[in-house]
Protein backbone atom coordinates (compact mmCIF):
# COMPACT_ATOMS: atom_id res chain seq x y z
CA UNK A 1 0.00 0.00 0.00
CA UNK A 2 1.10 3.56 -0.56
CA UNK A 3 1.64 6.33 2.24
CA UNK A 4 -1.60 8.55 2.83
CA UNK A 5 -1.27 12.00 3.60
CA UNK A 6 0.59 13.65 5.97
CA UNK A 7 -1.43 14.08 9.47
CA UNK A 8 -1.78 17.59 9.07
CA UNK A 9 -2.02 18.26 5.98
CA UNK A 10 -5.83 20.43 4.77
CA UNK A 11 -6.63 18.75 1.30
CA UNK A 12 -9.28 20.56 -0.63
CA UNK A 13 -10.96 18.77 -3.35
CA UNK A 14 -12.98 20.28 -6.80
CA UNK A 15 -15.03 17.34 -8.58
CA UNK A 16 -15.65 19.78 -11.97
CA UNK A 17 -18.44 17.90 -13.49
CA UNK A 18 -20.27 19.34 -16.16
CA UNK A 19 -23.86 19.21 -14.41
CA UNK A 20 -22.55 20.38 -11.26
CA UNK A 21 -19.60 21.10 -9.31
CA UNK A 22 -18.49 19.72 -5.81
CA UNK A 23 -15.63 21.35 -3.42
CA UNK A 24 -14.57 19.73 -0.36
CA UNK A 25 -12.10 20.32 2.47
CA UNK A 26 -11.13 17.75 4.87
CA UNK A 27 -8.67 15.08 5.72
CA UNK A 28 -10.13 12.49 3.09
CA UNK A 29 -11.40 9.54 3.57
CA UNK A 30 -13.52 10.27 6.64
CA UNK A 31 -12.55 13.74 8.43
CA UNK A 32 -14.17 16.06 5.34
CA UNK A 33 -15.05 19.71 7.46
CA UNK A 34 -17.27 20.92 4.58
CA UNK A 35 -18.84 20.26 1.36
CA UNK A 36 -20.87 22.07 -1.27
CA UNK A 37 -22.60 21.37 -4.55
CA UNK A 38 -23.70 23.67 -7.10
CA UNK A 39 -24.94 23.52 -10.44
CA UNK A 40 -22.50 24.38 -13.52
CA UNK A 41 -23.55 27.06 -15.12
CA UNK A 42 -20.64 29.56 -16.76
CA UNK A 43 -17.71 29.78 -16.04
CA UNK A 44 -17.43 32.90 -13.87
CA UNK A 45 -19.79 32.20 -11.69
CA UNK A 46 -18.57 28.51 -11.16
CA UNK A 47 -15.23 29.61 -10.56
CA UNK A 48 -16.42 32.03 -8.63
CA UNK A 49 -18.24 30.08 -6.69
CA UNK A 50 -15.54 27.38 -5.91
CA UNK A 51 -13.07 30.22 -4.53
CA UNK A 52 -15.94 31.45 -2.57
CA UNK A 53 -15.94 28.41 -1.10
CA UNK A 54 -12.20 27.79 -0.17
CA UNK A 55 -12.20 31.67 1.04
CA UNK A 56 -14.64 31.31 3.52
CA UNK A 57 -12.91 28.08 5.40
CA UNK A 58 -11.48 29.23 8.85
CA UNK A 59 -7.86 27.75 6.85
CA UNK A 60 -6.92 27.38 3.10
CA UNK A 61 -6.16 23.86 2.16
CA UNK A 62 -2.48 22.61 1.53
CA UNK A 63 -2.92 21.64 -1.66
CA UNK A 64 -6.22 21.60 -4.33
CA UNK A 65 -7.20 18.38 -6.61
CA UNK A 66 -9.42 19.16 -9.34
CA UNK A 67 -11.25 16.59 -11.34
CA UNK A 68 -13.15 17.68 -13.99
CA UNK A 69 -14.55 17.10 -17.19
CA UNK A 70 -13.08 17.07 -20.48
CA UNK A 71 -11.24 17.13 -22.58
CA UNK A 72 -8.64 18.64 -20.64
CA UNK A 73 -4.67 19.47 -20.54
CA UNK A 74 -3.22 17.28 -17.48
CA UNK A 75 0.25 17.33 -18.60
CA UNK A 76 2.23 18.99 -15.79
CA UNK A 77 4.55 20.60 -17.98
CA UNK A 78 2.70 21.03 -20.73
CA UNK A 79 1.66 25.64 -21.05
CA UNK A 80 -2.20 25.06 -21.06
CA UNK A 81 -1.87 22.71 -17.98
CA UNK A 82 -5.16 23.27 -16.17
CA UNK A 83 -7.54 24.51 -18.86
CA UNK A 84 -10.43 22.99 -20.18
CA UNK A 85 -9.92 22.87 -24.02
CA UNK A 86 -11.87 21.69 -26.58
CA UNK A 87 -15.49 20.68 -24.46
CA UNK A 88 -18.78 21.29 -26.92
CA UNK A 89 -20.05 22.71 -23.02
CA UNK A 90 -20.66 26.34 -24.01
CA UNK A 91 -18.77 28.50 -22.78
CA UNK A 92 -16.15 25.99 -21.41
CA UNK A 93 -13.57 25.74 -24.15
CA UNK A 94 -10.10 27.32 -23.30
CA UNK A 95 -10.63 27.65 -19.67
CA UNK A 96 -8.11 28.08 -17.11
CA UNK A 97 -10.04 26.27 -14.26
CA UNK A 98 -6.74 24.90 -12.81
CA UNK A 99 -4.49 27.99 -13.37
CA UNK A 100 -7.66 30.47 -12.06
CA UNK A 101 -8.23 28.52 -8.40
CA UNK A 102 -4.36 28.19 -8.21
CA UNK A 103 -3.61 31.69 -8.69
CA UNK A 104 -5.94 33.37 -6.74
CA UNK A 105 -5.61 31.07 -3.49
CA UNK A 106 -1.75 31.08 -3.91
CA UNK A 107 -1.85 26.71 -3.94
CA UNK A 108 -0.70 24.26 -5.66
CA UNK A 109 -2.92 22.13 -7.57
CA UNK A 110 -3.46 19.04 -9.25
CA UNK A 111 -5.50 18.76 -12.28
CA UNK A 112 -6.65 15.20 -14.09
CA UNK A 113 -9.72 13.93 -15.56
CA UNK A 114 -12.85 13.24 -13.39
CA UNK A 115 -12.07 9.44 -14.44
CA UNK A 116 -9.05 9.92 -13.15
CA UNK A 117 -9.79 11.11 -9.91
CA UNK A 118 -12.28 8.46 -9.38
CA UNK A 119 -9.83 5.62 -10.31
CA UNK A 120 -7.43 7.24 -7.33
CA UNK A 121 -10.08 7.88 -5.12
CA UNK A 122 -10.95 4.18 -5.43
CA UNK A 123 -7.76 2.93 -5.24
CA UNK A 124 -6.66 5.19 -1.55
CA UNK A 125 -9.96 4.18 0.11
CA UNK A 126 -12.30 2.52 -1.87
CA UNK A 127 -12.67 -0.92 -3.69
CA UNK A 128 -9.31 -0.15 -5.46
CA UNK A 129 -7.54 -1.09 -2.60
CA UNK A 130 -4.42 -3.22 -2.83
CA UNK A 131 -3.65 -3.20 -6.48
CA UNK A 132 -1.23 -1.68 -8.63
CA UNK A 133 -3.32 -1.81 -11.90
CA UNK A 134 -7.10 -0.73 -11.41
CA UNK A 135 -9.63 -0.01 -14.22
CA UNK A 136 -12.30 2.58 -13.09
CA UNK A 137 -15.14 2.97 -16.15
CA UNK A 138 -18.09 4.98 -15.29
CA UNK A 139 -21.12 4.59 -17.45
CA UNK A 140 -23.99 6.80 -17.17
CA UNK A 141 -24.98 10.00 -19.20
CA UNK A 142 -21.34 9.81 -21.00
CA UNK A 143 -19.09 6.75 -20.94
CA UNK A 144 -15.33 7.47 -19.63
CA UNK A 145 -12.58 5.43 -18.31
CA UNK A 146 -9.78 6.33 -15.46
CA UNK A 147 -6.68 3.62 -15.56
CA UNK A 148 -4.20 3.55 -13.05
CA UNK A 149 -0.78 1.53 -14.09
CA UNK A 150 1.89 1.38 -11.10
CA UNK A 151 -0.80 3.39 -9.34
CA UNK A 152 -0.67 6.36 -11.57
CA UNK A 153 -3.06 7.58 -13.93
CA UNK A 154 -1.97 7.48 -17.71
CA UNK A 155 -1.28 10.49 -19.14
CA UNK A 156 -0.37 10.08 -22.70
CA UNK A 157 -0.68 12.26 -26.20
CA UNK A 158 -3.65 13.37 -24.09
CA UNK A 159 -5.71 11.48 -21.94
CA UNK A 160 -7.20 8.37 -22.43
CA UNK A 161 -10.94 8.44 -23.56
CA UNK A 162 -12.31 4.99 -23.19
CA UNK A 163 -15.59 5.58 -23.76
CA UNK A 164 -15.56 5.69 -27.45
CA UNK A 165 -14.13 2.37 -28.22
CA UNK A 166 -15.16 0.71 -31.53
CA UNK A 167 -17.07 -2.32 -30.62
CA UNK A 168 -18.78 -5.20 -32.66
CA UNK A 169 -22.61 -4.71 -33.12
CA UNK A 170 -25.01 -6.95 -31.05
CA UNK A 171 -26.56 -9.47 -33.19
CA UNK A 172 -30.00 -7.87 -34.25
CA UNK A 173 -29.19 -4.45 -33.10
CA UNK A 174 -29.44 -1.96 -35.72
CA UNK A 175 -29.79 1.25 -33.53
CA UNK A 176 -27.65 4.16 -35.53
CA UNK A 177 -25.77 5.01 -31.95
CA UNK A 178 -25.51 8.57 -30.27
CA UNK A 179 -22.70 9.60 -30.28
CA UNK A 180 -21.95 12.85 -32.49
CA UNK A 181 -18.58 12.02 -33.18
CA UNK A 182 -18.61 8.28 -33.80
CA UNK A 183 -22.22 7.03 -34.03
CA UNK A 184 -22.13 3.49 -33.27
CA UNK A 185 -19.26 3.38 -30.34
CA UNK A 186 -19.70 2.01 -26.55
CA UNK A 187 -20.83 5.04 -25.65
CA UNK A 188 -22.81 6.08 -28.57
CA UNK A 189 -24.50 2.73 -27.95
CA UNK A 190 -24.61 2.62 -24.20
CA UNK A 191 -24.59 5.46 -22.29
CA UNK A 192 -27.43 6.29 -20.26
CA UNK A 193 -29.16 8.37 -23.03
CA UNK A 194 -28.43 6.28 -26.39
CA UNK A 195 -30.79 3.39 -24.10
CA UNK A 196 -33.83 6.09 -23.92
CA UNK A 197 -33.18 7.31 -27.16
CA UNK A 198 -33.56 3.12 -29.06
CA UNK A 199 -35.98 2.22 -26.77
CA UNK A 200 -37.88 5.31 -25.78
CA UNK A 201 -38.28 5.15 -21.95
CA UNK A 202 -35.17 6.14 -19.43
CA UNK A 203 -32.82 3.27 -18.46
CA UNK A 204 -34.08 3.61 -14.79
CA UNK A 205 -37.40 2.72 -15.82
CA UNK A 206 -36.52 -0.35 -17.80
CA UNK A 207 -37.55 -3.82 -16.15
CA UNK A 208 -34.82 -6.27 -15.75
CA UNK A 209 -35.92 -8.99 -18.50
CA UNK A 210 -36.02 -5.67 -20.98
CA UNK A 211 -33.78 -6.85 -24.52
CA UNK A 212 -32.14 -3.39 -23.94
CA UNK A 213 -30.31 -4.92 -21.05
CA UNK A 214 -28.73 -7.57 -22.82
CA UNK A 215 -27.46 -5.60 -25.76
CA UNK A 216 -25.94 -3.38 -22.81
CA UNK A 217 -24.17 -6.19 -21.39
CA UNK A 218 -22.61 -7.03 -24.51
CA UNK A 219 -21.06 -3.81 -25.39
CA UNK A 220 -19.87 -3.04 -21.60
CA UNK A 221 -19.08 -6.54 -22.11
CA UNK A 222 -17.01 -5.95 -24.98
CA UNK A 223 -15.48 -3.26 -23.86
CA UNK A 224 -13.82 -4.62 -20.94
CA UNK A 225 -12.78 -7.64 -22.83
CA UNK A 226 -10.72 -5.09 -24.73
CA UNK A 227 -9.79 -2.88 -21.99
CA UNK A 228 -8.26 -6.62 -20.16
CA UNK A 229 -6.38 -7.16 -23.77
CA UNK A 230 -4.58 -3.89 -23.38
CA UNK A 231 -4.34 -2.90 -19.86
CA UNK A 232 -4.41 -6.07 -17.96
CA UNK A 233 -5.94 -4.30 -15.10
CA UNK A 234 -5.83 -6.30 -11.68
CA UNK A 235 -9.53 -5.46 -10.80
CA UNK A 236 -12.26 -3.43 -12.84
CA UNK A 237 -14.64 -0.59 -11.01
CA UNK A 238 -18.05 -0.23 -12.92
CA UNK A 239 -19.53 2.78 -11.92
CA UNK A 240 -22.27 5.81 -12.85
CA UNK A 241 -26.17 5.61 -12.95
CA UNK A 242 -26.56 3.00 -15.53
CA UNK A 243 -24.58 0.61 -13.12
CA UNK A 244 -26.82 1.00 -10.50
CA UNK A 245 -29.09 -1.87 -12.27
CA UNK A 246 -27.07 -4.27 -10.21
CA UNK A 247 -28.38 -7.13 -12.75
CA UNK A 248 -25.87 -5.78 -15.11
CA UNK A 249 -23.46 -7.01 -12.89
CA UNK A 250 -23.02 -10.46 -13.21
CA UNK A 251 -24.19 -10.48 -17.14
CA UNK A 252 -21.18 -8.50 -17.90
CA UNK A 253 -19.21 -10.72 -15.84
CA UNK A 254 -20.70 -14.50 -17.82
CA UNK A 255 -19.85 -12.08 -21.14
CA UNK A 256 -16.30 -11.43 -20.04
CA UNK A 257 -15.32 -14.92 -19.36
CA UNK A 258 -17.31 -16.17 -22.19
CA UNK A 259 -15.91 -13.98 -24.70
CA UNK A 260 -12.24 -14.21 -23.32
CA UNK A 261 -12.19 -17.54 -23.64
CA UNK A 262 -9.71 -19.31 -21.87
CA UNK A 263 -7.43 -16.93 -23.74
CA UNK A 264 -5.69 -15.32 -20.86
CA UNK A 265 -5.15 -17.55 -18.18
CA UNK A 266 -6.38 -15.71 -14.23
CA UNK A 267 -8.46 -17.20 -11.80
CA UNK A 268 -9.93 -13.54 -11.58
CA UNK A 269 -11.06 -14.21 -15.58
CA UNK A 270 -13.12 -17.10 -14.20
CA UNK A 271 -13.67 -18.50 -10.82
CA UNK A 272 -13.15 -15.33 -9.10
CA UNK A 273 -14.67 -12.82 -12.00
CA UNK A 274 -17.14 -11.88 -9.16
CA UNK A 275 -14.76 -10.11 -7.59
CA UNK A 276 -13.05 -9.04 -10.53
CA UNK A 277 -15.37 -6.53 -11.54
CA UNK A 278 -17.22 -4.77 -9.12
CA UNK A 279 -19.16 -1.94 -7.87
CA UNK A 280 -17.18 1.20 -6.56
CA UNK A 281 -16.51 1.56 -2.89
CA UNK A 282 -17.25 5.57 -2.01
CA UNK A 283 -20.64 6.19 -1.89
CA UNK A 284 -22.14 10.09 -3.01
CA UNK A 285 -18.88 11.62 -1.91
CA UNK A 286 -16.52 9.46 -4.41
CA UNK A 287 -15.82 12.35 -7.23
CA UNK A 288 -14.68 14.66 -4.23
CA UNK A 289 -12.91 11.83 -2.87
CA UNK A 290 -11.09 11.20 -5.95
CA UNK A 291 -10.18 15.06 -6.45
CA UNK A 292 -8.81 14.79 -2.80
CA UNK A 293 -6.54 12.05 -3.32
CA UNK A 294 -5.12 13.43 -6.90
CA UNK A 295 -3.31 15.69 -4.43
CA UNK A 296 -1.25 12.65 -2.39
CA UNK A 297 1.41 12.38 -4.76
CA UNK A 298 1.97 15.74 -3.28
CA UNK A 299 2.42 15.22 0.53
CA UNK B 1 15.68 10.83 -22.11
CA UNK B 2 17.11 8.26 -19.93
CA UNK B 3 20.21 6.93 -18.79
CA UNK B 4 21.91 4.48 -20.80
CA UNK B 5 23.91 1.30 -19.67
CA UNK B 6 27.75 1.98 -18.03
CA UNK B 7 29.73 2.01 -19.99
CA UNK B 8 31.68 -1.21 -18.92
CA UNK B 9 28.41 -3.22 -17.94
CA UNK B 10 28.40 -6.32 -20.55
CA UNK B 11 24.67 -6.76 -21.46
CA UNK B 12 23.15 -10.67 -22.63
CA UNK B 13 19.77 -10.79 -24.58
CA UNK B 14 17.71 -13.60 -25.04
CA UNK B 15 14.80 -13.04 -28.00
CA UNK B 16 12.82 -16.10 -27.18
CA UNK B 17 10.72 -16.87 -30.27
CA UNK B 18 8.44 -19.43 -31.07
CA UNK B 19 9.90 -20.19 -34.62
CA UNK B 20 13.92 -19.26 -33.43
CA UNK B 21 16.13 -18.22 -30.68
CA UNK B 22 18.63 -15.63 -31.16
CA UNK B 23 21.18 -14.95 -28.17
CA UNK B 24 23.73 -11.49 -28.29
CA UNK B 25 25.97 -10.05 -25.75
CA UNK B 26 27.88 -6.55 -25.68
CA UNK B 27 27.14 -3.09 -25.58
CA UNK B 28 23.60 -2.33 -27.07
CA UNK B 29 23.08 -0.99 -29.39
CA UNK B 30 26.16 -0.39 -31.30
CA UNK B 31 28.75 -3.07 -29.98
CA UNK B 32 27.45 -6.22 -30.33
CA UNK B 33 30.07 -8.48 -29.81
CA UNK B 34 28.51 -11.65 -30.88
CA UNK B 35 24.79 -13.01 -32.03
CA UNK B 36 23.48 -16.26 -32.67
CA UNK B 37 20.77 -17.67 -33.81
CA UNK B 38 19.52 -20.89 -34.31
CA UNK B 39 15.21 -22.58 -34.27
CA UNK B 40 13.12 -23.16 -31.60
CA UNK B 41 12.87 -26.92 -30.83
CA UNK B 42 12.33 -28.13 -27.61
CA UNK B 43 13.02 -26.49 -24.46
CA UNK B 44 15.72 -28.71 -23.57
CA UNK B 45 18.02 -28.54 -26.90
CA UNK B 46 17.45 -24.83 -26.88
CA UNK B 47 17.93 -23.93 -23.58
CA UNK B 48 21.07 -25.80 -23.72
CA UNK B 49 21.98 -23.65 -27.11
CA UNK B 50 21.48 -20.88 -25.26
CA UNK B 51 23.64 -21.79 -22.41
CA UNK B 52 26.05 -22.92 -24.19
CA UNK B 53 26.43 -19.31 -26.37
CA UNK B 54 26.64 -17.61 -23.12
CA UNK B 55 28.89 -20.28 -21.28
CA UNK B 56 31.14 -19.91 -24.64
CA UNK B 57 31.69 -16.13 -24.35
CA UNK B 58 35.13 -14.65 -23.23
CA UNK B 59 33.09 -13.24 -20.50
CA UNK B 60 29.47 -13.48 -19.14
CA UNK B 61 27.44 -10.49 -18.87
CA UNK B 62 26.80 -8.72 -16.03
CA UNK B 63 22.49 -9.55 -16.70
CA UNK B 64 20.60 -10.87 -19.38
CA UNK B 65 17.59 -9.30 -21.01
CA UNK B 66 14.72 -12.25 -22.04
CA UNK B 67 12.05 -11.15 -24.69
CA UNK B 68 9.96 -14.43 -24.79
CA UNK B 69 6.97 -15.42 -26.83
CA UNK B 70 3.63 -16.18 -24.02
CA UNK B 71 1.93 -16.26 -22.32
CA UNK B 72 4.64 -15.65 -19.70
CA UNK B 73 4.71 -14.78 -16.14
CA UNK B 74 6.55 -11.23 -16.10
CA UNK B 75 5.96 -10.78 -12.27
CA UNK B 76 9.37 -10.24 -10.38
CA UNK B 77 7.32 -11.39 -7.36
CA UNK B 78 5.81 -14.27 -8.58
CA UNK B 79 7.06 -17.61 -7.60
CA UNK B 80 7.01 -18.48 -11.01
CA UNK B 81 8.38 -15.24 -12.76
CA UNK B 82 10.12 -16.46 -15.73
CA UNK B 83 8.11 -19.26 -16.69
CA UNK B 84 6.41 -19.79 -20.24
CA UNK B 85 3.26 -20.88 -18.89
CA UNK B 86 0.21 -22.21 -21.11
CA UNK B 87 1.57 -21.53 -24.79
CA UNK B 88 0.32 -23.98 -26.79
CA UNK B 89 3.50 -24.27 -28.54
CA UNK B 90 4.00 -28.41 -27.65
CA UNK B 91 6.80 -28.82 -24.98
CA UNK B 92 7.22 -25.43 -23.76
CA UNK B 93 4.08 -25.36 -21.42
CA UNK B 94 5.33 -24.72 -17.70
CA UNK B 95 8.90 -23.95 -19.00
CA UNK B 96 10.89 -22.03 -16.60
CA UNK B 97 12.78 -20.31 -19.12
CA UNK B 98 14.20 -17.66 -16.89
CA UNK B 99 14.82 -19.25 -13.60
CA UNK B 100 17.01 -22.03 -15.56
CA UNK B 101 19.31 -19.20 -17.77
CA UNK B 102 19.44 -17.54 -13.96
CA UNK B 103 20.13 -20.47 -12.13
CA UNK B 104 22.25 -22.03 -14.35
CA UNK B 105 24.66 -18.52 -15.41
CA UNK B 106 24.46 -17.33 -11.79
CA UNK B 107 23.04 -13.84 -13.55
CA UNK B 108 20.15 -11.30 -12.52
CA UNK B 109 17.71 -11.53 -15.53
CA UNK B 110 14.93 -9.70 -16.66
CA UNK B 111 11.94 -11.16 -18.78
CA UNK B 112 9.00 -9.68 -20.23
CA UNK B 113 6.88 -10.38 -23.25
CA UNK B 114 8.55 -10.02 -26.72
CA UNK B 115 6.60 -7.44 -27.75
CA UNK B 116 7.68 -5.37 -24.61
CA UNK B 117 11.02 -5.71 -25.55
CA UNK B 118 10.76 -4.46 -29.08
CA UNK B 119 8.56 -1.56 -27.35
CA UNK B 120 11.80 -1.07 -24.72
CA UNK B 121 14.31 -1.54 -27.74
CA UNK B 122 12.22 1.48 -30.29
CA UNK B 123 11.87 3.51 -26.84
CA UNK B 124 15.60 3.30 -25.99
CA UNK B 125 17.45 3.00 -29.57
CA UNK B 126 14.96 3.59 -32.80
CA UNK B 127 11.67 5.28 -33.21
CA UNK B 128 10.52 5.56 -29.90
CA UNK B 129 13.11 8.23 -28.30
CA UNK B 130 11.70 11.21 -26.91
CA UNK B 131 8.53 9.76 -25.75
CA UNK B 132 7.13 8.16 -22.54
CA UNK B 133 4.50 6.76 -23.52
CA UNK B 134 5.11 4.54 -26.10
CA UNK B 135 2.75 1.48 -28.31
CA UNK B 136 4.81 -0.79 -30.33
CA UNK B 137 1.97 -3.40 -32.21
CA UNK B 138 4.06 -6.59 -34.40
CA UNK B 139 1.21 -7.71 -37.35
CA UNK B 140 2.91 -10.96 -38.31
CA UNK B 141 2.60 -14.85 -37.99
CA UNK B 142 0.12 -13.61 -34.92
CA UNK B 143 -0.47 -9.54 -33.56
CA UNK B 144 0.88 -8.64 -30.27
CA UNK B 145 1.55 -4.84 -28.68
CA UNK B 146 3.86 -3.96 -26.11
CA UNK B 147 3.34 -0.30 -24.52
CA UNK B 148 5.40 1.84 -22.23
CA UNK B 149 3.24 4.09 -19.66
CA UNK B 150 5.96 6.19 -18.05
CA UNK B 151 9.18 4.94 -19.80
CA UNK B 152 8.07 0.95 -17.80
CA UNK B 153 5.95 -1.75 -19.65
CA UNK B 154 2.63 -2.21 -18.50
CA UNK B 155 2.44 -5.50 -16.19
CA UNK B 156 -0.87 -6.00 -14.58
CA UNK B 157 -2.72 -9.19 -13.97
CA UNK B 158 -1.12 -11.06 -16.71
CA UNK B 159 0.41 -8.87 -19.48
CA UNK B 160 -1.62 -7.34 -22.38
CA UNK B 161 -2.82 -9.17 -24.95
CA UNK B 162 -3.59 -6.20 -27.58
CA UNK B 163 -3.73 -8.79 -30.69
CA UNK B 164 -7.14 -10.04 -29.74
CA UNK B 165 -8.91 -6.92 -29.43
CA UNK B 166 -12.89 -6.82 -30.55
CA UNK B 167 -13.50 -4.99 -33.51
CA UNK B 168 -15.92 -3.99 -36.03
CA UNK B 169 -16.43 -5.92 -39.16
CA UNK B 170 -15.64 -4.65 -42.72
CA UNK B 171 -18.61 -3.69 -44.46
CA UNK B 172 -18.87 -6.58 -46.91
CA UNK B 173 -16.10 -8.80 -44.99
CA UNK B 174 -17.71 -12.57 -44.09
CA UNK B 175 -14.49 -14.28 -43.49
CA UNK B 176 -14.88 -16.81 -40.41
CA UNK B 177 -11.49 -15.57 -38.61
CA UNK B 178 -8.19 -17.51 -37.98
CA UNK B 179 -8.08 -17.55 -33.93
CA UNK B 180 -9.04 -20.80 -32.80
CA UNK B 181 -9.98 -18.91 -29.11
CA UNK B 182 -11.98 -15.34 -30.54
CA UNK B 183 -12.61 -16.24 -34.38
CA UNK B 184 -12.97 -12.77 -35.98
CA UNK B 185 -10.50 -10.73 -33.10
CA UNK B 186 -7.49 -8.46 -34.39
CA UNK B 187 -5.71 -11.62 -34.71
CA UNK B 188 -8.11 -13.82 -36.31
CA UNK B 189 -9.11 -11.16 -39.22
CA UNK B 190 -5.40 -9.49 -39.62
CA UNK B 191 -2.55 -12.00 -38.86
CA UNK B 192 -0.49 -13.13 -41.96
CA UNK B 193 -2.14 -16.69 -41.86
CA UNK B 194 -5.57 -15.22 -41.46
CA UNK B 195 -4.89 -13.21 -45.17
CA UNK B 196 -3.17 -16.27 -46.60
CA UNK B 197 -6.23 -18.62 -45.38
CA UNK B 198 -8.85 -16.43 -46.77
CA UNK B 199 -7.60 -15.04 -49.73
CA UNK B 200 -6.05 -18.13 -50.61
CA UNK B 201 -2.27 -16.53 -51.64
CA UNK B 202 0.45 -15.29 -49.03
CA UNK B 203 0.27 -11.38 -48.32
CA UNK B 204 3.65 -10.71 -49.49
CA UNK B 205 2.20 -12.14 -52.81
CA UNK B 206 -0.43 -10.19 -52.92
CA UNK B 207 -0.78 -6.86 -55.57
CA UNK B 208 -1.23 -3.56 -53.66
CA UNK B 209 -4.11 -2.91 -55.03
CA UNK B 210 -5.76 -5.96 -53.97
CA UNK B 211 -9.31 -5.52 -51.67
CA UNK B 212 -7.94 -7.89 -48.77
CA UNK B 213 -5.26 -4.83 -48.41
CA UNK B 214 -8.24 -2.38 -47.40
CA UNK B 215 -9.79 -4.58 -45.20
CA UNK B 216 -6.00 -5.36 -43.61
CA UNK B 217 -5.91 -1.54 -42.70
CA UNK B 218 -9.27 -1.45 -41.65
CA UNK B 219 -8.75 -3.78 -38.90
CA UNK B 220 -5.64 -2.38 -37.63
CA UNK B 221 -7.15 1.12 -38.12
CA UNK B 222 -9.90 0.40 -35.36
CA UNK B 223 -7.37 -1.28 -33.48
CA UNK B 224 -4.73 1.69 -33.44
CA UNK B 225 -8.07 3.59 -32.76
CA UNK B 226 -9.52 1.34 -29.75
CA UNK B 227 -5.55 1.62 -28.61
CA UNK B 228 -5.38 5.38 -29.29
CA UNK B 229 -8.55 5.72 -26.67
CA UNK B 230 -7.14 3.77 -24.19
CA UNK B 231 -3.16 4.65 -23.73
CA UNK B 232 -2.89 7.83 -25.84
CA UNK B 233 0.29 6.71 -26.36
CA UNK B 234 2.58 9.87 -28.10
CA UNK B 235 4.15 7.48 -30.40
CA UNK B 236 2.59 4.17 -32.71
CA UNK B 237 5.25 1.86 -33.88
CA UNK B 238 3.92 -0.64 -36.67
CA UNK B 239 6.52 -3.64 -37.11
CA UNK B 240 6.22 -7.60 -38.35
CA UNK B 241 5.92 -9.20 -41.72
CA UNK B 242 2.70 -8.15 -42.79
CA UNK B 243 3.69 -4.68 -42.20
CA UNK B 244 6.83 -4.91 -44.23
CA UNK B 245 4.16 -3.87 -46.83
CA UNK B 246 4.88 0.20 -47.09
CA UNK B 247 1.77 0.86 -48.63
CA UNK B 248 -0.36 -0.08 -45.70
CA UNK B 249 1.35 2.81 -43.71
CA UNK B 250 -0.78 6.17 -45.46
CA UNK B 251 -3.78 3.45 -45.58
CA UNK B 252 -3.94 3.22 -41.68
CA UNK B 253 -2.97 6.40 -40.87
CA UNK B 254 -5.81 7.67 -43.12
CA UNK B 255 -8.51 5.83 -41.46
CA UNK B 256 -7.48 6.79 -38.01
CA UNK B 257 -7.94 10.38 -38.62
CA UNK B 258 -11.01 9.49 -40.15
CA UNK B 259 -12.34 7.19 -37.52
CA UNK B 260 -11.34 9.25 -34.73
CA UNK B 261 -13.41 11.61 -36.09
CA UNK B 262 -11.40 14.73 -34.87
CA UNK B 263 -12.98 13.52 -31.14
CA UNK B 264 -9.55 13.75 -29.84
CA UNK B 265 -7.68 16.84 -30.31
CA UNK B 266 -4.20 16.44 -30.84
CA UNK B 267 -1.70 17.82 -34.23
CA UNK B 268 -0.46 13.49 -33.92
CA UNK B 269 -3.77 12.61 -34.97
CA UNK B 270 -4.41 14.76 -37.75
CA UNK B 271 -2.00 16.65 -39.63
CA UNK B 272 1.20 15.37 -38.00
CA UNK B 273 -0.37 11.47 -38.14
CA UNK B 274 2.81 10.52 -40.41
CA UNK B 275 5.60 10.58 -38.07
CA UNK B 276 2.55 9.65 -35.20
CA UNK B 277 1.85 6.17 -36.96
CA UNK B 278 5.42 4.85 -37.91
CA UNK B 279 7.60 1.87 -38.81
CA UNK B 280 10.40 0.70 -36.56
CA UNK B 281 14.02 1.86 -36.28
CA UNK B 282 15.56 -1.14 -35.46
CA UNK B 283 16.62 -3.55 -37.99
CA UNK B 284 17.12 -7.37 -37.91
CA UNK B 285 18.37 -6.90 -34.58
CA UNK B 286 15.51 -5.84 -33.31
CA UNK B 287 14.14 -8.47 -30.93
CA UNK B 288 17.63 -9.32 -29.35
CA UNK B 289 18.40 -5.51 -28.86
CA UNK B 290 14.88 -5.21 -27.37
CA UNK B 291 15.85 -7.75 -25.34
CA UNK B 292 18.64 -6.35 -23.99
CA UNK B 293 17.04 -2.95 -23.24
CA UNK B 294 14.95 -5.04 -20.69
CA UNK B 295 18.59 -4.93 -18.61
CA UNK B 296 18.62 -1.26 -18.60
CA UNK B 297 16.09 -0.86 -15.85
CA UNK B 298 19.30 -2.61 -13.35
CA UNK B 299 21.86 -0.58 -14.41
Amino acid sequence: MISIVKSDSLIGGIEAGGTKFVCAIGHPPNDIQALERFPTTTPEETLGRTLDFFQNQPRLPDSIGIATFGPADVHPDSETYGYITSTPKPGWSNTDLGGVISRELQLPIVFDTDVNGAAVGEYLWGNGQGTKNLLYLTIGTGIGGGALVNGKPIHGLVHPEMGHLFLPRAEGDDYEGYCPFHGTCLEGMACGPAIEDRWGIPAKSMPPDHIGWSFEAHYISLALVNLILTLSPERIILGGGVMQQMHLFPSIRSRVVSHLNGYVQASELTYEIDQYIIPPGLGSKAGVLGAMGLTIQFL
